[in-house]
């Protein structure tokens, strides 16, 4: 870690957690430096003609290729469609730039096209351009996929502050950890695997219909690497507010809950790939709740917590117990190649 | 290769040739199939409000990742700055996605990053949103980058056509296949590799400046991955002409053609990473040229060839001794892993 006596980059340094935001911090923001780049925003904000485009991109290099519930590349298409809809924008294009590994079976290939083809169509946007690059047997790992997107803020939307304030309410539209388990337990090979499925959807759609029934929302955030924690995490210190969670209500299925208990990891750190979090001024958050459950993505939707004046403690949880527990940004690398 | 026989990914699928090409043809653009998506614009094209965007994306996996005159860093922003300008439009911003083996020294990363900023100083384009992500060990090759750009139509001006007419004069800004020779000497570690450097550079305001002189430019395509030989092909291809060379005025610096000479390669196929093709009208052959002339990184630009009615072969060249011969797409693999 920049700054920490290492002089390598560490795996720790692409978890979503810890060490990534130093690397980001000390490293690429100096480097990049500009009003428009933002080390928390999901993506950046361009003005154009008085009218608002979002620009974002991500690179897959998730292992497995395939997995219960998806596979790279509708992670892909869903992970940069996620990104340019929480920030209120609505996904214009996207672009599919391809690394292929020498001797990758065409039919792998075909199945991922296919995939992204068909999460494309789900969401209703389109992928426009492309690339291609191939690496010698050995240099690269099957298949990466980088996509990005240009989404376009609709007329009368404001861009979401992206930040909570006291009192609001915290919203998911669904069971966390699915993505993270689902990954690990076919990685991992284990029995249980057919039961736990990755939630990787657009969420474009449940957005807008949020957005549309909720205009005051105060911020949206896609809980990926690093998971809820490192969201909530990062919200919590955008905000300057001390967000509490209350556990109990924090949705997650019976086989992910067992496999996090037989691992001895917390859900709170597992990668959502179809999951938002909101933040909504307490008077819009029933209204907010009916518009998510009212969505096949957000039929789960739960208020899981509230964010409070900054107390020393960025996020907590009250347990089943009664008692409060500090939950900090994911450190280390807990799930390697998740996305 | 598809619909022959193969059935694993190629070196050769990377090439930026003829097997490249067919993987696009018969995989690609069938999946993604829209009216945006075309197999031979450097960008696509969008329309929002009036106003004419263009979008695009490369992924870079140079072997090394430092050569004389650049760096994987540098080439990343240049390649999408010029894929954006090619179009005609001016670039409004970039993103960077980092793929990093775990492993990769600090400072080699630091050096990237810095070559990345210098870039789009040079170009005056800001890197707006990027990704990091982190390979095991043995997974990646140190460091592999993409990024993506968006571009903006100036008012007034007209999406290029992107093709060409019978008569018109083929430009180059400058001597071909530096880029390639840099590469491909650093690699092989050549003693006369010092002499060699890439020409990687932003072509966007010497792209401007031609645009300002002579806005009736039918065409312009910078000659990367497949060099001179493929890019002229596909403007050949997609015109309905067949272009003629000659040959002897194709600029290749002394180092590089002694080093093609010394491999029985031809220049025609190395890739450039700062040089422009443009097919004009004849009557704006000379002002065109004496705008590329202006600029520092056309000071070598030289009228190279012309485009002829449809005979039968799309590109051929007229050699030293006044004989013609075919230029053909890039087969194989010539030179993997050059950008």
């Amino acid at each position: 870690m920049i700054g920490s006596g290492g002089e390598k980059i560490l795996l720790a340094h692409g978890s979503g957690g810890k060490a990534m935001h130093e690397l980001i911090e000390s490293l690429l923001l100096p480097a990049f430096r500009n009003p428009k780049l933002e080390p928390l925003g999901d993506s950046a904000r361009l003005e154009l003609g008085g009218r608002e485009l979002a620009f974002t991109t991500d690179s897959y290099v998730v292992d497995p290729l395939f997995f219960p519930g998806g596979d790279i590349g509708r992670l892909a298409v869903c992970g940069t469609i996620n990104d340019l809809a929480v920030c209120g924008a609505r996904p214009l294009a996207l672009s599919c730039a391809l690394i292929l590994e020498e001797g990758l079976p065409m039919a792998d290939l075909e199945k991922v096209v296919e995939s992204m083809r068909s999460a494309a169509d789900e969401a209703g946007v389109e992928i426009v351009t492309g690339d291609t690059k191939v690496l010698p047997h050995g240099k690269g790992d099957r298949l990466f996929v980088n996509t990005a997107g240009v989404g376009l803020l609709p007329e009368g939307r404001r861009w979401l502050p992206g930040t909570a304030e006291p009192g609001d309410v915290v919203l998911i539209n669904g069971h966390v950890a699915d993505h993270g388990a689902a990954v690990m337990a076919e990685r991992e090979r284990f029995a249980l695997r057919a039961e736990i499925r990755s939630d990787v959807a657009p969420l474009n759609h449940l957005i807008e219909a949020l957005l549309e029934a909720v205009p005051d929302v105060r911020c949206l955030k896609d809980p990926t690497r690093g998971g809820l924690a490192s969201a909530l995490n990062e919200i919590a210190a955008a905000s300057a507010v001390s967000i509490v969670l209350d556990e109990e209500a924090i949705p997650v299925r019976g086989p992910v809950a067992a496999l996090c208990e037989l691992l001895g990891l917390d859900p709170l750190y597992f990668a959502n790939e179809g999951k938002v979090l909101a933040a909504v001024p307490p008077r819009r958050a029933d209204e907010a709740l009916a518009a998510l459950r009212s969505h096949p993505l957000g039929r789960y939707a739960a208020a899981i917590g509230e964010a409070k004046p900054f107390d020393r403690v960025p996020l907590s949880a009250r347990t089943l117990l009664g008692s409060h527990r500090v939950v900090g940004m994911l450190t280390g690398d807990q799930l390697p190649r998740i996305c």
